[in-house]
């Protein structure tokens, strides 16, 4: 235990400025191509066995990529950020997973452990009491930004990897490092699922930093993410002009109007919390134009996953009868979805046993459930237990600047050592929770 | 002409009693009983051929036709009423049309005279500034009353089949009177011109009191209607407590309720004036029960036809995605119909000619197009002219206490002389307007 | 305990007759004449103090009372069928609670009962099958039934007055039978509150039969009821012509139209279960008249009276909003409101110890919480609980031949000794509860 | 005329010249800095006294100014691409307006003629077959283009400026020459008659070329211009995350959304023809944020002024009734309006027998209707029709390429004859016109 402290401590400063040096050049979903490249080149220095674009990544699973030619300029500029020209090719055309398997040798489990990597589409804050501009940090990508913490949540997996390839003679199974893009949104997760990263996990610890959760506090199961759908619609009617001929056009825009209307009267559950919002709505083209497009970014939640589907099979009527109505096209993209968190229950107190021992967390609880956001690592979760392992999804409470997706978000970067203590402990003792669960290997 | 001006000054206290006598059992449509009995029977009295019920009425193309037990309900009150027992079988069931046809022997064309039969939905006033109440004939059938001028138009009718019938040795061709259930709603035309009762007429004159003209004024050709199409919608949904399990009904008062509101939104059209109305919506059962049903009650209208189609197709359209956007059905019922009105231009002259030989004229307006209501007697016109015949929609302008279709309607009757000169001339002088416009008899 | 059992016995086939009287001549809210003053005759001739009419009902705080002119023939009705002509006057206008005090004048808490005696406007089933129609007492009042219970209510009230009055010397402290109106529509209850009813009663005791509970089981503390208001809105426009002056009309269908569509977009609420309900909308005269009136009854709920003060504030907002867009006139009245429900937790164990007395209870839950209608008593229970008292709402389960408020509505009236010997066990044992809890009377 | 006819001939390369110039250098609504710099510049030469700037631009009554620094940006590409530097600064901070006034001291009246030189937002197509990318002179300002017919008016102003100073000793009276900006979006002509442009002209040409007219017709008066007023509508709200905390949010995508639909369903008029677009929605921030913002950009036209009053006023009731449903600010801004044209029917025939004149003339219309877009020279017309002038908006056909405020718009240079003889000719005659209608020099 001494060993790791002193270890952890001299790795700190080292994570730290990963932390900032991701924070500098954020990438958003499906274009981290330079944070990928990075992690995927240091897990082989590390020793582990690195896995990496399609190989991890199931092409049609993937929900939300951008246009070809965004990806090919931000490719051509991560090239010009530094990425690691040896694995940059791997993740050409918005495959930007990172897998890094460590195999000891020995009986025992398979660890998974899931860590984000993508900002969001956010214009970072150039105050001077923004601590990251300040220390001239802030995002040099304009309009993209880590305003969420997934630069802290790679720091704490490169950290994690690095430190259990140090001491893997004193480890038993396999671990199994899980860096996943495109979390914002919810559009990545599913692909890694799809593509079997987790087919032979046993035991999947996923976590967040932050959340509204105090510096000191861990939260050993957090189920509060709500089942979720993203969908990008568009209509497409027939311009005319307003003023000459208002009969000749297909009005795309009330059709979009009276979709968001209707969308929002979509009943409420019984069952639990519902959601749907209709975030963007943008349509026309003039003044003086009957409008032919129309297109809105929407989402539906809920409780389970039985609500959302209720909430999304209505919002499909809903667009289909809209589109009738005016008589127009309407297209449907799913552009994310995630399900809702049910972390295993017997997971708990084994973390907790694990959080105990960090000297700087003074307060653990067991399960949380509060109605928020929603998060794809569900979807790796739900997996894990499917095949009889335990999952759970962990936050590690921090001190913020403001609130996540602010654009002056900013937090106390010393969570970084309870999150790394606390996993790496997990993966140290895991022999204990095996006897205790009779988990096997795969 | 002094022989026709002495008849009519003996018709016209006759043709008082008969219009107070409408007036008192007012009838609305397809619920003509009595006075189809009355009509008939006088026209057999009176030497004409008469066609009645189901051989003037084509069963199918009648619109917006009462359930079977009102329609029951009302023969018996008919019966009560004083109709004519010999003829009222006849039009059970709804089949309230009548044609008298006068043969001369003589050769000439068949003119065509159309009068309407039919009350209102309208609870009568009972003040004692309302002249038929004060004089004792208001409408004693609850809910019914004459307030549109129809009770006049079938006593000029009766007046102008027992003059010519009494001239019929001055008169060449034959001369067929019309008398048309159900024009409120523009539910009956359509029938009898289905039913091949305008096939032989050469000449036709459809005509009306007031409409705004004031007395002394007559309009020998009236374009001021609009097409239009009458509708019944039924949205059926499923019930539910909006309490406890709102997510298990299918709303139908918001599919009304969005249809409402897109049905109004239905672009203007450059070709001339539409409209549409949702004149009535009831929907729901209870306060807490997700409702389950709703019906519109609503129609539109074109300047041509053309653009009342375009509306109608429109509406269509709209209903329909309103019914998917819910999930629920929708079931629309055509109950009325009309077209827009092109009066012959070549008439006008002929009428003007007539209306000019009445004493009690002052003035005399050719074509008049106001945008107004609507007129089945426009299909009626269109057949004749389509069969290469000449047709015409004149106003006879009279005094009015209240507007059409007011609580309060009355006007003086003594417009009922001016009508009932200038259409008698009219058949009086046919040999002329034949011989110009080589109308050749059927 | 077998003196209370053998007169339970005794009184059961009366109870029986008393429902079934009730149930043949239902009475909806605030029309409960014969009812009441039946109940009060009885009370009176037990040899209770009985309190009826504007003594026991705040005249301002009544909500959704029917015109006068209903009100006037129902209390003509209820003379026709055998109400209590001493008592019927007490009751004119729409005052129809009666309460009956039992002081045994020795010291005690005063314990209150509340039953409601209200039936509702459903038309009730003649078919074979339904035994109420079979049995022949079916309700003779057009469009009122006894589908929710309250017939049994009112009896079991009936059966426990006069099984306290012949035990009277074995209890203590005062009993205070609550009998209400209009509970249907939660329209009553505040009413009662509002004249002072509950300011001395140390512990109430309310009650429903049914709602899904089995026969045998007892809900001692149900919380499942939502916080609620009930509106009625009514939208007053300006009627044109829809063919001929469209733009002279003010729209208030359209304006109704639109309210229900954005009524029900109202935001979902992250503090808990909400609810909103546009039940019922009735708009326009004709259907080629622009509709110049419109009137929606609708409701909204929450799962606590805030997040239902949420709801209507929002509701308030739309209404408004709406009536500005189409420059008509809106016009909201509160017809009923009821508040969530929290039975005492204290209550609940002492309810269990009466409840396991009873031989034919066959299964105890202490509280109940699910997500279903609403109940005014709960503004009876909040006013008790604040000063001090105590006060739990209980569910007698039993077997239902259809569905609350369903037209073939029915149960098991054997319930009706379940409840009665467990009310009756929770006033003979009260002084054991009053030494626990230090209950002081009043 | 000999004379004329060869000074056009000499003239007619050198206004294809500035023309083509004019089309590759197109400025749009406000910013034509370039092109009135080039005007001024040339009738001072031409020895017209010239006004400009604010002298002719009412500040306060401009509509539609684009943001300061977007003409900062384009006062400073003007001056790269050509401007004339001495006029340039006059027109700094949008006042882009020119006249010039040729007094022949002589006795008669003032004859005013105005042209607009304002280009259109739209991206001129690249394709080989389109005549002004192929020949060089397609627009090198991005997304600008005079896809109208714009560039024509100016050259034939300037052409008729140059001309009839040459042949100022043939004319009487004063000639004044009106270069408007902003006619796109209707925002340019208000500005120039509250500066008193108008105040001394006696009698008004105003004119366009193309718009469906065939080359060789010339339509002496159109007046198929709608009345329009033109609205940038922005909605404030609050945002909140749309999972977590819905009900804090203040939604003004819905508030924009509900505007639309009910923008759409003002009543039509029975006066004539009404048209309402919302032809722009832009709302909201990111699909998980319940939406803060949202903009429309909408029109309202009527046949008469009094007509689009109607559709304005009650397009500002809808507005601020959505505002109120969902609780968010409303601003509306006047961007742009025009009225109805009523060119004075007495003018057509003078303006005919100029036409007759022109060789290249094959047809004349005296007065046209038809309902199509808006023309703010309207005001320009009533205000010199309100002082006792007369006025008319004559129509020179040409062929067309593809149709206006298409991205391919061009047509027959050769028009630009027909107008410039036919207005000079207007002038050369005006005295004949002044005596048969007594027009007084002011």
């Amino acid at each position: 235990m001494t060993d790791i402290n002193n270890m952890i401590e001299q790795l700190y400063p080292e994570m730290v400025e990963w932390r900032r040096d991701f924070h500098k050049y954020a990438e958003s979903g499906w274009v981290e191509f330079r944070t990928a490249s990075l992690v995927a080149a240091r897990l082989e220095q590390w020793g582990f066995e690195v896995k990496a674009g399609e190989e991890v990544i199931d092409k049609d699973s993937r929900m939300g990529v951008p246009q070809e030619d965004f990806l090919r300029r931000h490719e051509a500029r991560a090239e010009q950020q530094g990425a690691d020209m040896k694995w940059l090719p791997r993740f050409s055309g918005g495959f930007t997973g990172v897998v890094g398997i460590l195999d000891t040798g020995r009986p025992g489990p398979t660890i998974g452990y899931r860590f984000d990597m993508d900002a969001l589409d956010i214009q970072e804050s150039n105050d001077q009491d923004h601590q990251p501009f300040a220390d001239q940090f802030a995002s040099v990508n304009d309009g993209m930004m880590h305003a969420c913490g997934h630069d802290a949540h790679t720091s704490i997996g490169l950290g994690l990897a690095k430190l259990l390839s140090a001491i893997k003679s004193q480890l038993n199974g396999r671990i199994k490092m899980i860096f996943q893009p495109s979390e914002e949104g919810v559009r990545g997760a599913k692909s890694m699922v799809e593509a079997g990263v987790l087919d032979d996990v046993d035991v999947l610890f996923a976590s967040h930093i932050g959340t509204g959760v105090p510096l000191g506090e861990v939260v050993c199961g957090s189920n509060g993410f709500l089942s979720t759908t993203k969908m990008d619609v568009s209509f497409t009617g027939v311009a005319s002009h307003a003023g000459a001929k208002p009969e000749e056009g297909k009005n795309a825009l009330l059709a979009a109007a009276t979709a968001a209307l209707n969308l929002h009267s979509i009943p409420r559950h019984s069952g639990g919390a519902s959601r749907v919002n209709v975030g963007v709505l943008n349509a026309g083209s003039g003044r003086n134009v009957v409008p032919a497009s129309a297109h809105l970014k929407l989402e539906t939640r809920g409780e389970t996953a039985e609500i959302n589907r209720f909430m999304f099979e209505n919002a499909q009527q809903v667009i289909k009868g809209a589109a009738q109505m005016y008589d127009v096209e309407a297209k449907i993209d799913i552009v994310g979805a995630a399900t809702s968190c049910n972390s295993s229950p017997e997971l708990a107190p084994y973390i907790r046993s694990q959080a105990e021992q960090v000297d700087t967390v003074k307060s653990i609880q067991d399960i949380s459930s509060f109605a928020a956001g929603s998060e794809d690592a569900t979807y790796m979760l739900d997996k894990v237990k499917s095949n009889g392992g335990l999952a759970s999804y962990a936050i590690f409470g921090t001190t913020l600047a403001a609130g996540h997706h602010n654009e002056k978000f900013d937090f106390d970067e010393s969570v970084m050592i309870i999150a790394l203590k606390t996993l790496a402990l997990a993966a140290i003792n895991i022999e204990q929770l095996a006897k205790d669960k009779q988990i096997l290997s795969h």
